[in-house]
């Protein structure tokens, strides 16, 4: 079904989607006035100025989170610019509410310059409890997390490699075990290599898995390529051990798993058909798959994810990044380690218990409220 | 009566005073969830990127207003940083939300640079439809919003000038009639020349005051101070038209107006004494006033308004901000421009029917809701 009328008449009729609410209730009496405002809030004031930690317990620090993006990388649609972005940060904004009670709010950025964004993050930080990159392009993501992570001493995570990352392995995970895999004997080929493939294969490699092919648009990413930018020479160092060239159809032959975060319909019944036995194939390009879900079962795939809302085994990112904020705000935590998102990819593939697992049942809903509670319980 | 303790206690239960809430209901199906984010939002985000002005009617872009401060002039606190500042801003948005409808952020900076203050604010700015300026203190103020205001095509205003001026001239206004008296003939005493003081002075000249005299702490700013800086000296161009010299005694003599946007007890009842008939006394420090209201009163004021909320005649932004960025929202206005103000000033003065004026009832209450209605209808 195709949701764009109906979403473009929801956004309409609210003029966006979220708004500003009052912890405090009305504001009716002066009493109300002089505690919520002058003179009361001064001794407040005073006291987070002498003692910055209180602000987690005075303020909304302790459970805000700056959804910020620079519009380069919006959804399949590119470098769409800030406006385009925020009605994607204000539904992040919502999920975050709805799936983490934590408030988030959308900043989307006149500067694409990473630079620029850093010091503008830098600046504006003192009153979020944490900060959630968006849709920022490749390899400026990079830069920009690495840096803003180095700075601040509040958790920074860009969502489009991270939680990406994890609710992959998550669904990875089920999967091995429906098909009785281990990480060491499991090759993946990975068809995208910007912020998530990235991310994807680092975490896949922390999860032990040793054989990983990372492809962009022009192949697979191997030592004789003489086209590759900083980014994509590092993945030298943890994929591709045999040092394969080709183009996709050479990456699928005799592989377990495909792990597509590009575009449309690259991947062909065929070249499943060429892959080991058993399949596993999580073709998430949005809106339309890497292959039609039904075309990859009757060529003989075993499990297929998708992004997908109307097909089993939406691999989604709310199920990720509302826990791990809220955890990171309840915990405190400065930094999201590689430790917390294995803990989270986990946490989050073992919400299923074993009995309800198929191939159909990879992962859970991404409408489960209870999820988010379980990652929150493993960020510390 | 002393509201810091029931501050302190009740920012501490609800951890700071906003949140954030949604307009588009729970999230509980899949269909909530490819309306309000993806697939659905897509055809929202392509939209606004093809057609930027789209943005007021399908984001939070036609309602958000962004509070921004760099914790440089916090209430009569001073310097105390961005975290300090925090509170104050968390309060102010509260209040826009209570009295305008209008869903504002608060964002606190890392930053007192003019220049970095003036670009970080710049990149924001796509997202919101509105800048309130807080707490920055002069004259950093001055080049900071005016350079905002040539940049941006949203309403920008720093709410400690043109706030306290609005509602200052709105209870003069009121004052005036109750002592008969025209602006040509009045003559105004200003004590303290930083942003608020600056903002008075020259919406009092703009309403039709000839006669003003604005003081800062080394006494009357005249074309003799050999000790003035740029923003200072600007005053000289529209003040002090005698080019009197002399300390508060001096400007107090045969006057009919005192402003002080300055501190506590620095006028006394004997400088009082020395001004004309009927004089007219706003001691607006907050939270101790330049005058305990009673010795004023004592003295022989006719009129005497302040900040406090436990005072006849209380003189709040509340009665202004909320208002003008509801109709500057409203009426899609780019620019608060110095007929707006005055404007928004016989707005508020108005408000108040003239059966109902008297001396100790010159301007509405801070808690009456219908004011930024009324406020809001002016500023297109």
């Amino acid at each position: 079904m195709d949701y764009s009328q109906a979403s473009l008449d929801k956004h309409k009729q609210f003029k966006g989607k979220i708004g500003i609410s009052s912890k405090f209730g009305p504001v009716t009496t002066r009493e109300d006035l002089s505690i919520a405002y002058t003179p009361g809030v001064a001794a407040v004031s005073k006291l987070l100025a002498s003692n910055p930690e209180e602000a987690y317990n005075y303020s909304i620090k302790s459970n805000a989170v700056a959804v910020i993006s620079d519009g380069s990388a919006v959804l399949g649609l590119g470098n769409i610019g800030p406006l385009g972005a925020l009605p994607v940060m204000e539904g992040k904004a919502l999920l975050f509410k709805e799936f983490g009670g934590v408030d988030a709010y959308p900043i989307v950025l006149d500067t694409q310059d990473p630079d620029e964004v850093i010091n503008i993050v830098k600046n504006i930080a003192p009153g979020f409890g944490g900060i959630n990159l968006e849709d920022f392009s490749a390899p400026n993501c990079f830069y920009i997390e690495n840096k803003l992570k180095e700075i601040l001493n509040i958790p920074v995570m860009h969502d489009d490699q991270h939680g990406t990352a994890i609710v992959v392995l998550a669904a990875l995970i089920n999967s091995l075990k429906l098909s009785a895999r281990t990480p060491e004997n499991t090759s993946v080929t990975i068809v995208g290599a910007g912020a998530a493939g990235t991310a994807i294969a680092k975490l896949l490699v922390l999860f032990g898995i040793k054989d990983i092919l990372v492809l962009d648009t022009k192949g697979i990413i191997s030592k004789d390529r003489t086209d590759l930018n900083d980014a994509k020479k590092e993945f030298l160092n943890f994929t591709n051990p045999q040092n394969l060239s080709g183009d996709l159809a050479v990456a699928m032959t005799s592989r377990d798993v495909f792990i597509g975060v590009s575009g449309p319909n690259i991947l062909t019944a065929d070249m499943v058909k060429t892959m080991n036995q058993k399949p596993i194939i999580f073709a998430m390009a949005n809106p339309t798959p890497e292959i039609d879900p039904q075309v990859a079962r009757d060529a003989g795939a075993f499990i297929v994810g998708t992004g997908r809302s109307d097909y089993p085994n939406q691999i989604n990112n709310v199920l990720a990044f509302p826990g791990i904020f809220r955890g990171a705000l309840d915990h405190r935590v400065t930094k999201i380690t590689d430790d917390m998102k294995l803990a989270a990819a986990h946490a989050i593939a073992n919400y299923l218990p074993e009995s309800e697992l198929s191939v159909d049942n990879i992962i859970p809903s991404p409408l489960d409220k209870g999820v988010a509670q379980c990652v929150a319980a493993v960020i510390k």
